[in-house]
């Protein structure tokens, strides 16, 4: 780890360079939207699916810079095997997972010889062009295996997009034809990398510390958040700021929904456990994978990608339960071990946490002291489900009380939506 | 590629450098085997299997430079997950199939906390020490997974090796007592990577070029060396020499063995198929993993270890059958595809070439030229092992009379063996 510059009145631009030293931008400019929009009209169609759109999305505002497209087979291949890119000049980024774009045998037969294709959202709105593309076989089962290490049933991001999708893949450059929004009420959180590198200079940050997160936050995550600024203010930095980044992509069912996740986050603000002066709260697009090892080296290059230049990695990043076996799918130290080692990540401060738990003994978070283990209460999100199901509170200190009562009110129209819908099923 | 020097009087130590710098060599100095042999005796023992054993052999004689033992935790990972490890100073070496030693529950319980352990060969002889060990899981799913892209039962290194090793592996500094040798007539074949070096400085190489097998010597194979031989000489070389490098550990049940290969090989030059004098003839003591594009890296990265600085590779390198559908298990391009981009390996001129196959035009053993598809016959090792077993000879042109009645013999001998064995089999 670097130690800050002692100087730091002057106002970066960046902290940390963009992967390939340039951060990729592929919306067309608004002069050029109309020629581009019926130069695209008369090219073969490629229909996208939501996430197909979400990686269009993450693309576009180069959260996967220096990537310009869908990949072609050489970059494909790379990524399964290497986790990274080796560029023309020999430098290499860290690249984990595929970014690809599935077809099936009658779009690729519709395509024929065409060299560029329009990408055409679920609404049947034309979003963007691929260029120069290049078709080449979705080996489904080795993609599987290759980015998650197992090939059992029930991976989430497999069963609802590699299963259902095509047997060929189609990279090629893409542009897009105008800005992705979702009009969720959402789209001001959805900051692009360039936005994000924007704030962090506007705010006069010397560092960026990521917190990447799917999962509601309580009060152990806000220890650790907590924990960075002040190792950080000790290491000399003036002006520690936290880019607090939930992922608003694909998530499995049974995950918290963005909408709830966000609003639990300003509750945690406006309760005052982050201090939302250092504190920027952003959506960071991407679908999850729930891969591991793999996936948390995508989530810490796109965030290097968005200017931050410390990434905080704590237990089983990015793991689940085996979909058939009942253990952690992944060694719950291999996150940490691998972001460490990854090729193209060298440039990024990675900073490894312990585990935090509730502390029946001092009543609150706090970093696991293995010489009391059994002082140490940990609550999975089934158990933290259970709790808000059921209407029971968790320990005191778990969790702010505003963020708490968001989850609370969520289960509870979970359930009042299974109580109107059971009656439907015995019924019929 | 880069051109040879003019002057090529000048005897080079070496034409290419053993990755991180300097050839590994294990084995312990006679001049201490004695007090290093003592000290062995009092530690905990781990019972290797006879592939283990062909590990051990590859590992100390410096085909895995710059590894020094089996792979603990963090060379295990980084070679799973990137195919490459990065040195000390920063470098990058190839590194694409994990080199482990797998140990059972009652063999981790019987190390205890110790930090030494001998290694004892499957006759109950001490042959090695493992020093400064570390013993972390076995997750034989994703090693599984990561190296073969599937998890389909019916991969033979899987099963004759994996499926029943222990939940541990251990990693360490190897130091062996004495060269392992195999005591099968074979041993003058097995040259070590300093020997071949030595050899190929010896015989004034400005150019060695490798070819990795585990096959019969076809015409089409020596079509393939012979027209290297011939374009290395157009680019300028004076000298180059081919390394012939029959694959000598584990092969598959339905390989030919390895002494009926060596016989056959030497048939070959016999017959002038290959010239002895621009040919060294070596076994490679690695076992197959039949891994296609992940294990073509570590074909090609040991040979740099040996010396050599070009690389021959065709058409689906390590691959095999789809162990459980009816196709190639890999793309038969990726082979070449992934060599050419593997981290590591850029110092190593790879040199692919097109697909061989019988001219029914010419008579001969000829590259398949596309445009007269039908003129051409492809002979797999399935219809070689047919034409031998049924007597039958295949086309004219394809192998050398003496190399041909080698096989013959070998598939006789197997014939006669299920004949003997039949009855038995009838009358239990």
């Amino acid at each position: 780890m670097q130690a800050p510059v002692q100087s730091s009145s002057v106002i970066k631009s960046s902290l940390i360079e963009p992967d390939g030293g340039v951060l990729v931008d592929l919306v067309v400019p608004e002069s050029e939207r109309g020629a581009k929009t019926a130069e695209a009209e008369s090219m073969p169609r490629v229909k996208l699916t939501k996430i197909d759109v979400e990686w269009v999305h993450v693309i576009s505002e180069g959260w996967a810079s220096p990537l310009k497209g869908f990949m072609r087979e050489d970059e494909y291949l790379q990524s399964l095997h290497f986790n990274s890119l080796r560029l023309k000049d020999g430098s290499i980024v860290n690249m984990s997972l595929p970014i690809v774009l599935a077809i099936d045998d009658e779009t690729k037969e519709g395509i024929g010889s065409s060299s560029d294709v329009g990408l055409v959202g679920p609404d049947g709105d034309l979003i963007a062009i691929l260029r120069s593309i290049q078709i080449y076989k979705h080996n489904k089962e080795e993609r599987i295996a290759r980015t998650w290490g197992i090939t059992a049933p029930g991976l989430p991001y497999v069963e609802e997009v590699i299963t259902p999708a095509g047997n060929w893949l189609i990279g090629g450059d893409l542009e897009v034809l105008k800005p992705i929004k979702y009009n969720d009420g959402l789209d001001h959180y959805r900051l692009s990398p360039k936005q994000l590198r924007k704030e962090f200079d506007k705010r006069q940050a010397d560092a960026v510390f990521a917190f990447q997160l799917r999962n509601p936050v309580h009060n152990g995550h806000a220890l650790l958040m907590n924990d960075t600024r002040r190792r950080l203010l000790e290491m000399g930095y003036e002006n520690p700021i936290l880019l607090l980044h939930p992922l608003g992509g694909f998530v499995k069912a049974d995950d918290v929904p963005l909408d709830v996740r966000m609003e639990q986050h300003s509750k945690v603000l406006e309760d005052g456990v982050l201090d939302p002066e250092t504190t920027i709260v952003a959506i960071f697009p991407s679908p999850m994978h729930y891969a591991g090892p793999t996936e948390v080296q995508w989530h810490a290059k796109a965030r290097i990608n968005a200017g931050a230049n410390f990434y905080i990695v704590g237990r089983d990043p990015a793991g689940m339960g085996h979909p058939t076996e009942k253990r952690d799918l992944y060694d719950p130290d291999h996150g940490k071990k691998v972001l460490s080692m990854a090729p193209g990540l060298e440039k990024l401060n990675i900073l490894p946490f312990r585990v935090a738990a509730y502390d029946t003994g001092a009543k609150k978070m706090a970093f696991f002291d293995p010489s009391r283990a059994k002082d140490f209460l940990f609550i999975s999100g089934t158990k933290m489900r259970t709790y808000a199901r059921t209407g029971e509170n968790p320990p005191d200190g778990f969790m702010c009380p505003g963020g708490w009562e968001v989850l609370v009110k969520y289960y509870e129209s979970l359930q009042a939506e299974d109580a109107t819908q059971q009656p439907a099923v015995v019924s019929s």
